[in-house]
């Protein structure tokens, strides 16, 4: 698992006021597995999470059985847009802030750290790998949703396509992404078309400054905002596990104002 | 602790419609224990128990004293008629179906994984074993139950007898029960007289197909029943702690309905 | 973490009868860390923690940055009147009775081993030591309490002297203390200005009697009792950090009653 903790910033907290608050969060990650003789692994994931306030339960279970490149997942299932590559290009600062730059906007199933996501919703995934190609569909009944998304490496680009079907129009029903690295630059552009919330286009960049911080940045636009989204974080390794992180964000779900955060992370 | 997961089918689910539907249980247990120089050991029990659709918080505490083949127990006690051997002869298949087969019909106090159980409720018990004898006395403050069992193993036999006396005219007043092996065959007969509900009668066999397969039967009558319960199953050891598991029952609690698991579990 | 179970005894529970119940906790402590290369720990303490007819889920997480004698601390953190060395001179009986026997009366911030504490509300706080010079700063949104004490050892005594400014009139406004032996007797006098809640002042004593066993003693007098409160207590240590405990207390937030407790403590 990890911890996190440090301060986070907003120009406007909707009281007309700014606000600087502490901000946190624990995360303890428990894996159990066993192997039968022929050597398919079985497993359950649970995590307790907890943010500044919040006290913790184990969140709902992800079952799997795996083999070579092939597993089945129930439960609480990673989803395949949320567990497609170019959705998480970067983590901006401390927080991740808004996630502007996942591109497919949660409108898909995916696994909840501090919730039941699709446990007890009948969630069912099957992933398969094999050298460069990643395969990933992905079922429950919240609206029926099916998802299959497509990742694949060659000639030093990584290119994904994924697709959903589901009851709700305002659920994900394409998603793409190029990524690849121009000099010390590691760009990701991703689209995804949310449905009646519209096209929602990423850019993203990170690059390294020195041996132990890099810098990340993206630009965000999205129909459903009135404004584009920006931001920029810078990461640097403390050693041991341990990072100082800070970023600043705009425009897009943050609209007028500014979030800032600064602060530690750990992992353990 | 363990995980399963797998699918049930009920050929009615109360909508007039059958239902298949995703299941699982996640269980870690947690033991902390310390051993006095005396050579008494002192513990706790708890348990982070979730079904499918549910987060998990630790249960009720079962504390005990443990010297030679004595233990005393407070709070969420396993108690007698719970623990007494003939009352879970069976398992049957992966989820455990109803426990019809389990002839008390949890009219007593008894170790709850996923609550309070008797903690909070001045549960007590002692428990006695000394070669083939087993005694097992616990009391609460729900209905002022006291239990008492008595199992003894003698010429091949196992043999049971328990008692209970409450305020709650429908818990369990008495259960015996028989074991023995006939053959390659492992049977149990069970007895309760549950009070108000009536009598509960159980014959459950068990026999090895294999080296790896068992086959598991039981046929449960009840009062409180309008038809007699039926049920088979088999465990498949997959090898490292995992098994396949599957079962199909009908008729007792379960009613004109049929109930059909099957699905892997694994220990950890 | 540890454990603890027995029996507590109250001459009146309110409804005019005396009761005598089972009591227990369970607290398990789970404390992650990681070291930077320039060795800084950052870390997380987090409790499962639960009393008699209670399930756990983690308490508010603690995190804190610590560099040789300095740390900081931010969410459930440890208050720095909780902390203040003469405010637990004794912990009275197996389960601690009602602590009539801490001056500041838990008048300011403190860590919860159940619940939130400061988690959410801006908790803050810088702990330093240096030889025997301990201080400790803490903060909060609660009412805007800060509080600040000094803790010194010299000449076979230690001292301490701690302030606290809130917006509550009922907080703690100053504590001190004064710890010593005298011969086989460690004695501590306490003292703390209660705000509206006037004068709380205590007195206690432990001494060996023989290698396993000690005893402990308070009279503790405050202006919102009625009545000076007493306590006794005994611990015997059973060897494998096992240990058996009990107590009695009468007056102060007691009342005309008395309380008996007695029972088994276990570390794990």
């Amino acid at each position: 698992g990890y911890g996190r903790f440090g301060i986070v910033h907003i120009t406007d907290d909707g009281t007309g006021d700014s606000a600087t608050n502490v901000t946190s969060r624990f995360r303890l990650q428990i894996d159990a597995t066993a192997e039968s003789d022929a050597g398919v692994t079985f497993g359950a994931r649970v995590r307790i999470q907890q943010n500044e306030g919040q006290q913790g339960m184990t969140n709902g279970a992800r079952f799997f059985a795996r083999s070579g490149g092939l597993e089945v997942g129930v439960g609480n299932i990673f989803g395949a847009l949320e567990s497609f590559r170019g959705m998480y290009p970067i983590d901006l600062g401390l927080t991740g802030h808004n996630y502007d730059y996942t591109a497919y906007n949660f409108r898909g199933d995916a696994y909840s750290s501090g919730g039941l996501g699709n446990s007890g919703d009948n969630g069912v995934e099957v992933m398969y790998s094999a050298g460069d190609l990643s395969v990933h569909v992905s079922a429950s009944d919240t609206d029926d949703r099916i998802a299959a998304t497509v990742a694949y490496k060659a000639g030093g680009f990584d290119f994904g396509l994924g697709a959903q079907d589901s009851d709700n129009a305002a659920d994900t029903e394409l998603a793409a992404y190029v990524s690849g690295s121009f000099g010390p630059v590691d760009m990701t552009l991703a689209y995804a078309d949310n449905g009646t919330a519209g096209d929602h286009i990423v850019l993203t960049g990170r690059f390294d400054v020195g041996a132990a911080t890099n810098i990340e940045a993206y630009i965000a636009d999205a129909d459903q905002w009135s404004e584009t989204g920006f931001g920029i974080d810078f990461n640097h390794s403390l050693g041991g596990g341990t990072s100082l992180r800070g970023g600043v964000s705009t425009g897009g779900s943050v609209g007028d104002e500014t979030l800032v955060d600064l602060g530690v992370r750990f992992d353990f």
